[in-house]
């Protein structure tokens, strides 16, 4: 494998941090436990065998750093935690391989102009407690009191956990960053695209809004054989058609966008009894928030008319997460660098939040995706081959060169 | 309320009989219990009051008799067990009409041809155990021995369950009758065409078939977020189509057929994942049997079509009852007695299953519904109204007296 020695480096990384971190058997960094401790050591140990000096800070971020002349940082990096039962790739490999282009770097003697950071951020998947991000929202400022308190299912806190494992989340405000000029993260896919389409760099233009609710239709109970089906308001029936309309009107108005209804539910849920209510959790995305919201405005007007027909018919909106779009011109870098690179490319949106959508609402953020082998994600069959692992690296070097080296991210 | 006499004789005894048979506040007499003893024991009385004699056969099945001239029997009934916090008029409405009917008769001196039998059934319902009409295939030499081996949720057999009451299904052979001519049953009809329509009595015509179904919708489990629209195979909406047409074509196609999807369940059902499988319970019904294995065949090409689309799609049939034909002559003869009492009626078809469907399989059989306020059954809500009451015993008690009075059963 000539030529693939940051992939391989990079792969060998991100095998050992996995087999070291499970627990049963499976893989599972929640943010502040024993098993996060490990992944912790070892990532600090790798920065120092990259030359570089570490440092954490009141969450538990990791940083390395390679010094600039002037103040200002480029900062290269994603987060360190996973889900339950989780896989090797998902955060993880971006981190590593910011930390194989600092290693690099740092190998080749390169001054950038700029700081040069990398950083592993804590809890982005809210896999213990019930947010996410955590640890970028501690670094812009946009974390609140009140997320120190969210209980895990042990009914230890956040602030606890992070108290017990050494941080002290409530000195929030030393963990935030004025000096940070652009945010980079590589991260996998977790999707099929760039798979199905033979490409190794997907160029993230926009990360998707989410809008998500619980619906609930209420028709009338009654004997499945003894009601004709002429006297029924079946709200199964009332939900299929919902689902029918809704992603039917998605696959022909929103191109991108996406409509999953992932749960329903059945009351009384009886063989001989028609329902009495269904119960369904949607869940839409859009890159543009003005069609998410006629998305909205839509699914409401359908439940109108349920309700003209005689069905209970409400939604609770769950969740409002705007679109977050990448800034233009570091898309444009990264096409660029992909194209210098000889590597085949695809510009595309990413349909999963990310610490990115968190520093995009702030400073000039970027998003380069690698391909997730079958589009899977969370899950410990993840996967990602060295060359695409090697191709990643290339482009995020030569970016995190180009923005490093010149003023050009103080314009943006 | 005048010439209501039996209507409020009846209406009035079966409240009694659900007041003195409640548990935690509920109607539920399961078959051998201490609510199902009580009732038994009320029932007897009320023979004996009518001057009339009880006997109770090795299963508990409770008979009041107007002796004949000749040998064969005309027997009136119903079941007298209920479902869990059930109503007052299911099942014991027809048995305590069917015993205000002899009353009235034996008062009147009347002296039938055929012996004239009431019949208070057991365990119709099938709310203890996993079967139903245990009483009625015991009359008709169609229970199996491992029926009496079913457990109830405490893990009390039936046979054990019958035997602390007093009774001996294991010598089931005895409570065989072979001199039965016909069978009639008064029932409720549990729907809402005769309210809806303002009919007082429903001529039964046919007790429709039941064929029920497991169906299992597999499709691609994947990030609800990072899998675009078209690449999914989302076994949600799979089944939601499939929702659509079978309800669409039963609605165009089987007039007086059902098709009732009374449960689904999504896995994983998460809101932010595209479920993996869908799990669907449903239950067709029809009058015409033929029409029920077309019916079927079509389901089976649905899922077939959905296999060719790379989904997984099994079904596994899990009941299949026939419609019971209502004998032509009985169903004229109740026709003709609504008519000659001066009441409104409908030729309709039972939706749900009755002890006339197991009679019917052997004897001429025919039933005469009336009015469910509402529709409701299986319900403490449950209401007929003391004119339907009425009407209902009017009808009855002039078939019974044409049936007992000549030939004509012997011919059909």
């Amino acid at each position: 494998m000539c030529g693939m020695e940051n992939g391989q480096w990079i792969q060998r990384h991100l095998s050992e941090l996995a087999e070291s971190t499970k627990i049963d058997g499976k893989i599972w960094r929640a943010s502040y436990t024993e098993e996060d401790g490990i992944g912790h050591r070892m990532f600090r140990r790798w920065i120092e065998e990259a030359g570089l000096e570490w440092r954490e800070d009141v969450l538990g971020n990791i940083y390395g750093r390679l010094p600039g002349r002037r103040s200002g940082t480029i900062l290269l990096g994603s987060h360190i935690d996973t889900v339950r039962d989780g896989g090797r790739y998902d955060g993880a490999a971006g981190v590593m391989t910011a930390l194989a282009v600092l290693r690099d770097l740092k190998a080749a003697g390169y001054e950038p102009e700029y700081n040069l950071e990398i950083v592993g951020l804590v809890e982005e998947e809210g896999s213990r407690f019930a947010s996410s991000c955590q640890g970028s929202c501690a670094i812009c400022g946009t974390l609140r009191e009140e997320d120190l308190l969210e209980k895990d299912s042990d009914g230890v806190t956040f602030l606890e956990a992070a108290n017990r494992a050494g941080y002290h989340p409530e000195r929030m405000e030393e963990a935030r960053r004025k000096d940070v000029l652009v945010y980079l993260e590589l991260h996998i896919e977790q999707g099929p695209l760039l798979e199905q389409q033979k490409k190794q760099i997907g160029v993230v233009e926009n990360i998707v809004g989410i809008a998500t609710y619980d619906i609930t239709i209420t028709g009338e109970q009654n004997h499945a054989g003894t009601t004709v089906m002429a006297l029924r308001r079946d709200p199964v029936v009332a939900a299929a058609r919902l689902i029918d309309q809704v992603t039917d009107e998605v696959m022909e108005n929103s191109p991108g966008g996406t409509a999953t209804f992932g749960r329903v539910d059945t009351d009384p849920g009886m063989l001989n009894v028609i329902a009495g209510r269904v119960h369904l959790l949607l869940d839409m995305r859009d890159k543009e928030e003005e069609r998410l919201r006629m998305r909205e405005a839509q699914l409401f007007r359908r439940l109108e008319a349920l309700r003209e027909q005689g069905f209970g018919a409400e939604a609770v909106r769950t969740q409002w997460t705007p679109p977050v779009a990448m800034d233009p011109t570091l898309v444009k870098d990264i096409h660029a660098a992909a194209e210098a690179e000889g590597l085949s490319y695809l510009h595309m949106n990413s349909g999963a939040g990310h610490d990115a959508m968190v520093f995009g609402k702030l400073l000039p953020t970027a998003m380069i995706f690698i391909p997730s082998q079958k589009g899977i994600s969370h899950n410990p069959m993840e996967n990602t081959s060295t060359e695409d692992l090697e191709a990643g690296f290339r482009v995020l070097r030569r970016v995190a060169m180009l923005l490093s080296a010149h003023e050009y991210c103080l314009k943006g």
